[in-house]
């Protein structure tokens, strides 16, 4: 469905140029814009445009940052011999709600995937390994997702760290806090049983 | 879930206040923008403020125009005789699309909704009522939603200009085209069996 006002068509073909928005979400979105005040809507269009101009990578960890460095390489009561590696700045996001973690961070913004061709050059590896020069580092925790490429990306930068006489990690497999054990999948429930710990 | 950075929280606020758009939603939207180019970011930005800036209302029918009026206001080819009163701008695209129309419009921009404090001041009766003052128009057919907020604005309007004597119709209630009766509701059902024509 288009509309013959070319500055509403523009904007609800912007907002369906988004992964998963379809027409009528689109649609939705446009009118929404139209409902706004002026402030209102100068403030989205600012907002769009200082997300874009004012977030950069972190120049240590590859996470996106305001700044030259993101606020965890800015922070000094941060544990600096252990790096967590994960695939996207969402991650580290979801990480740091646990409190859990006290380390540093990298982002590798992609998994290896020869179908989509991303390949080791395509993803932050090399910055990875740049970081691990000084030899402050002594384990790579490996927080990439649990899929194919995730999987692969892990393998990858561990057979290449292995000779620096790194400590190497990845995360526990296991059935989800919380899920149903009849609903976990057979992979996920082997993996459980495989890494079950004494109680 | 919030981030640190400013920009970026700023940016999944707003995509946030949209209606039917969750966090993970927003976040996802947000995450698109900052994937954008310089010039992409720099367009979308570009898209809001001028769908805002010069999307006005028609001086006639108050339907959405890049002009002074609308684009079927401007057409001297439609039938000045018959208004047909919608609530929303998009229920003039959805009518137009069906190309069996050749009538004017009347958007009214919301329907009498007494629970949500709109009352026939609220919405767009008094400009319709201007329209109707050079006895040009012989018909108005309604064409509110079919919900109680609809109906009502339906009623309260045509009671109000019922001693002008003009024709005053509405949409025909059925079982929509393609639908299995099975499924259709008792309301409509019965509607549709009140409406029934011969064949």
């Amino acid at each position: 469905m288009s509309y013959n006002l070319a500055p509403l068509q523009n904007l609800i073909d912007q907002f369906e140029r988004m992964q998963g928005i379809g027409n009528k979400t689109a649609q939705r979105m446009a009118f929404y814009i139209l409902s706004l005040s002026d402030d209102e809507a100068n403030a989205f269009a600012q907002a769009i445009t200082d997300a874009h101009t004012k977030i950069k990578q972190c120049k240590i960890c590859c996470d996106l940052a305001d700044d030259e460095l993101c606020p965890v390489c800015k922070d000094g009561s941060r544990d600096r011999s252990v790096i967590c590696v994960v695939e996207d700045p969402r991650d580290v996001a979801a990480i740091e709600r646990t409190h859990e973690y006290n380390g540093m961070y990298h982002v590798l913004h992609g998994a290896i995937s020869p179908m989509d061709n991303i390949g080791p050059d395509q993803i932050r590896i090399k910055e990875l390994i740049a970081r691990l020069s000084d030899g402050e580092v002594e384990e790579i925790i490996m927080a990439t997702n649990p899929t194919v490429e995730g999987e692969a990306t892990a393998m990858y930068i561990s057979r290449l760290l292995k000779p620096m006489g790194i400590t190497i990690s990845r995360l526990a497999y296991g059935v989800p806090v919380g899920a149903d054990l009849e609903y976990a999948d057979e992979i996920t429930l082997s993996r459980a049983i495989k890494g079950r710990s004494l109680i």
